[in-house]
């Protein structure tokens, strides 16, 4: 059927796909048997839509298509619809000459969507769709290229998992999957009459606990013939204890792992084993968690969060650099118009929004996107900025999440760190603006970036503290030290040197400052010390605190964890037992930090046509990796004696290194950019350039 | 169950219901077999709500609850549920105390929606919903009153109806319902293996065309035992054709009409009984049309549209006064935010919107619902003054829809029609304003209203012709004299006396003006002719013009009559044979010229608080009749000798009416208020007022 047609794909109204999914998974969420739908409000696809296409033909020309949902077929303009025939593939003729053929679709299950192919014309986007709602638009499409895979059904892949272990208990078994997994659970031969209990832990504790788990199913056996009896909502877990009534039986229990089929195009491996484990475990946890959309943890929540997803996002660049799963999370955390609420309710995270999609163009360079979404971009800005002060600054309103961390704070007023948020965020938006050609709102963004942050330092830096104070309530300066706006201000490149200096010593390195204790910001915390110039200290600290998990057991990272908690307590968050999420991608931290300042590997210029490589051994006799860009891998290695990078990708990288002795290059020109500083241009396609550390000290 | 139970109704989110339902609704036409959804976007209801209740209980309280779709209970704050049996009907105990129930509720094929009563609370207008968007808002209700009734269903009555005739021809048979009715269609005892056709015709002529019928349907029989076999989809009709395959036998064919229940309230009879039977006809063709919405047409399009609903309205109001289905069809037509495109896709029929808000406030003086609808009433006007322009006018974007009427004229530019309709709504919206006191839009609105009408004078008022010019385009003046815009005047009463004599004399009763050619703005015109005085001649062509239907035989009246069209061409429409409707609501008008000018019923303070009679004889001998308010009737009486007025409402009205003799009343005092013009105050409750006209000339 297929043979001579044009190449073809699914197509749809743009952002309904990842609109309509965010949806169906935002309510999958359950507690002990109980539905728990999110807390913001789930936008819809439109349920009607016309595609449209003008044909220039020589001969006429034969359309095979199928259409997820019901629809009529239109030429030029008449009401009278073509006659087709009602089968799930069909075919309608268009004749030679210039026609114009709409497509009415109709569907309130699915996304309306359609493919059709001909010899010379198949559905692309080229093809237009409206929503009745005044504009035609470029239909959009992903990667369903099947006339008989429409996209109703996610493209997950599937592994069958036998158990690593069975032990039997009093009131029946406990299975462990050997490690953290994800899907469904088969019963083969299941027989008799009765049910089956699955109490489903990420902890053994957990599945032992039965009804105190998070999450249990039960299914019911009624067949004397042996059958294969399959669960039917996913779950997290390693270990499931099952229970089953005395008239039933089964042969043997097995797991399906469902997971989004992704390339794990960044690597490392060092001198240290347990920062390998870290990496290895990391890039598990965030694959675990990035499926239809980048998750914050699979067990409890399985919702999309902003803030969360701003981490997880960053980390997927330095591993799997999959940015469908980034665009796709996007538009779903956008939503649709109107602005009435912030993103996830919390304040912060919608301005994470626009942080995000600044990190992804700069990763990704893909303008396209950008320009896709500069109308809700423009309008989420709009939203926020009527929602300012008369200063020029956010509030919460009463019914405002200002989340900021897990941690006891003032969070009324004019908060600095919120500030700092929105002082980038309207950079990010004038950056946006620039790129799609809008001036007017590339000037008006601009200058409202640069009010704010005068405003910013004018009010809250504290010379004498050596940071950002708290804020601002009521007219009333808070000069409560904490370390969140000096770590934003020192990741948003808005300190001066001697800024910088009394942040690092006097705020991120003040033990009498108050702690962080989350892992969410403690990935923005560490990052900061990185720019700050502290890695050793950040190395160690990965070492210490994501090793203190692998040392309890854990085969995927953690929502939270505190080494000084006993044993026994390490699973309770939220006030109750076992609700820690123990697969959480925010845990995965580690893959950023190594890629981004071990092998020191970050973009300059969107998309990694300018990058920057600084690798720094912190401690290690030696460390390799690789850390993916668009188009290609950038490999370093380096060891006391030499740095080798070698690069697939088209961008032009600069090496960046110190080195006391005099070193030596294989290729390219050194330059000396400061004392015992150097640099290298890394111009030339696929060259595995070498530097060799000298033997003699150049001081000497 | 329901014993001592507080009494309690089905909540939600406001105007989720009507969305949902008009979504629903809308894509049930069909053409031939195939769908054919609106040219409109099709808003959806939320699908994810909360529910809440503050509960302050002196004793602990059982409350029965059931839920349209899934959903948890939660109490005072707590992320943990409170554990609820799973069956339709369930219950929970509110303890004694301060406590608060939240409810969360998702639903994606119907509404979320939920029903609990205890013995001293109920779900009603007292608890709270939001769709998680920042806000809580009292919930929504209407009449599902009943724990078992959710709102899934559309509360419609049903009347079974057999053929009044049915006639062999050489393919079958056909089955002739006596007069146009809707629903569907049962064949009683079918059996044997084949399909049934049935091919539906408003006329005879469409039904004996087969599938040149605008609809059809197709039955599969496939039984040894004779069963009852419906049809699914309902149809409008008075014929049907059916064909059967030789296999299948039936006994009987009957068929289900489906309506809304309502009263009809409003009444009239006279002298002459083809007025009798027009006003007759034209309450069946209003009450066919009037079910979840007011639709066009019930055979065709089955849809909503703004401008047929503003005079679907008007007529209602001097029949049924079924309020609700009127803010029904408001909520409907509104849709969500964003405005994106104008209502149905028509500039003039977003600013129809305002004007039947104007005219629903007037006649049922609800002020609720001003105050519910006034968000989106500002959003929708706003929308249109962004489209303005810099002469404050609205011209159509090139995807809109300038129609005014199915006639010949220059769409494009700034049309005087269009900008009448625009002043009229932004008058209604700064009246609104001032009702909702928001004096800030009060004084904006009617500042622009102000500026408006000074330029549609300024620029349009042509003295030579007598009315009002078409418009101006690229800043050409369009002298063309078409009665629109003179219409609008006179309807909106922007003209002064001699602007009123010369509109009447140089536009609508001249000749050489472009003719009206349908009824829809046949309505406004006769309005117009009424509002200037022209009674005689009005009633004279409601005689002739809908009496000219009844001549051809309609049971309920037409979208469409032209009285010289020959009768094989009577059906035509669009283009196409068979595609007019024969039960069109607009058809109905009638009812309000006789109503409004005739028995002479107008409010002239919202919600008849004040109100004025006039009754006009027109020529008949006698007349009686009553017009519904929103707490009573308003009975007219009226020959030659005396005028009778009655009323049971509780609003004071004003009788005015003309005597060359001296008349005398039976209560209250009249007032002489011209040459032969008389008042007298109706403002003593339940009193049978009468009017004698005296025998001696005033003036001898």
């Amino acid at each position: 059927m297929h043979d001579n047609l044009h190449r073809a794909t699914w197509i749809w109204y743009p952002d309904d796909y990842e609109i309509w999914l965010h949806q169906k998974v935002s309510v999958l969420r359950q507690f002990r048997g109980y539905i728990c739908p999110p807390s913001w409000r789930l936008d819809a696809a439109y349920t009607s839509v016309k595609f449209r296409k003008i044909f220039e033909l020589e001969e006429p020309e034969l359309l095979t298509l199928s259409v997820q949902g019901d629809f009529v077929l239109l030429m030029d303009g008449s009401m009278t619809p073509i006659p087709y025939e009602k089968t799930q593939i069909t075919s309608v003729q268009i004749p030679a000459g210039h026609h114009e053929l709409t497509v009415n679709v109709y569907n309130d299950r699915e996304i309306p969507a359609m493919f059709a192919s001909g010899e010379t014309c198949g559905t692309d986007g080229t093809w237009e769709v409206t929503a009745l709602n005044g504009k035609w638009v470029p239909a959009a499409s992903w990667h369903f290229d099947d006339i008989v895979h429409p996209p109703a059904a996610f493209p997950f892949h599937y592994e069958t998992i036998q158990p690593a272990a069975i032990t039997e208990t009093d009131e029946g078994v406990i299975v462990d999957f050997g490690q953290e997994t994800f899907g469904t659970v088969t019963f083969l031969g299941a027989a008799g009459r009765g049910r089956i209990h699955l109490y489903y832990g990420e902890s053994l504790e957990e599945a032992m606990a039965g009804e105190g788990a998070e999450t249990f199913d039960t299914l019911s056996v009624d067949s004397s013939e042996p059958l294969d009896l399959a669960t039917s909502v996913t779950r997290a877990f390693r270990y499931i204890q099952i229970k089953k009534d005395p008239g039933v039986s089964y042969g043997r229990v097995e797991h399906q792992y469902e997971y989004l089929l992704m390339e794990r195009r960044g690597g490392f491996n060092c001198s240290d084993s347990r920062l390998n484990e870290i990496w290895e475990v990391s890039a598990r946890t965030l694959h675990i968690n990035m499926r239809e959309f980048l998750y914050d943890g699979m067990k409890r929540d399985r919702w999309v969060w902003s803030g969360d997803a701003n981490l997880g996002f960053l980390i997927n660049n330095y591993s799997f650099f999959d940015q469908d799963v980034t665009k796709r999370t996007m538009i779903a955390l956008r939503g649709k118009d109107p602005v009435e609420f912030h993103i996830n309710t919390i304040m912060d995270y919608t301005l994470y929004w626009f942080l995000s999609l600044h990190d992804y163009y700069l990763y990704s360079g893909d303008v396209a996107f950008i320009r896709s979404s500069y109308p809700k971009l423009i309008s989420l800005m709009e939203f926020c900025l009527n929602r300012c002060n008369e200063a020029g600054m956010l509030e919460g309103y009463p019914e405002d999440w200002v989340f900021i961390d897990w941690a006891p704070m003032e969070r009324r007023g004019e908060l600095a760190a919120e500030q700092l948020l929105l002082c980038r965020s309207l950079e990010a938006a004038a950056l946006f603006a620039g790129e799609v050609g809008d001036s007017e709102k590339k000037a008006r963004y601009s200058e409202l970036a640069a009010q704010l942050k005068e405003t910013i330092f004018r009010l809250f830096w504290d010379d004498e503290q050596g940071g950002l104070i708290h804020g601002r309530h009521e007219g009333e300066l808070n000069r409560q030290l904490l370390k969140y706006p000096s770590i934003f201000a020192a990741r948003f490149d808005y300190l001066n040197e001697g800024q910088r200096v009394a942040v690092r010593e006097k705020v991120l390195k003040n033990d009498t400052v108050q702690q962080i204790n989350t892992p969410f910001m403690r990935f923005f915390e560490l990052d900061a010390l990185c720019l700050l110039g502290e890695h050793d200290h950040v190395f160690q600290e990965i070492r210490q605190y994501w090793g203190g998990m692998l040392d309890l057991g854990a085969t995927t990272f953690w929502e939270e964890y505190d080494p000084d908690l006993p044993a026994e307590l390490q699973y309770d968050m939220y006030g109750d037992k076992f609700r820690k999420s123990l697969c959480h991608a925010w845990g995965a931290a580690p893959i950023y930090l190594i890629g981004k300042y071990m092998l020191g590997v970050k973009p300059t210029e969107p998309g990694y046509s300018r990058y920057r490589v600084e690798p720094k051994l912190c401690g290690l006799d030696w460390m390799e990796g690789k850390v993916p860009t668009p188009d290609g891998e950038i490999a370093v290695y380096m060891d006391a004696q030499r740095i080798r990078v070698t690069s697939n990708a088209s961008g032009i990288g600069t090496l960046k290194f110190r080195s006391h002795t005099k070193p030596s290059v294989n290729a390219g020109e050194l330059s000396v950019v400061g004392e015992d500083e150097y640099e290298l241009l890394l111009a030339m396609p696929s060259c595995d350039y070498e530097i060799e550390f000298g033997k003699v000290d150049v001081h000497a």
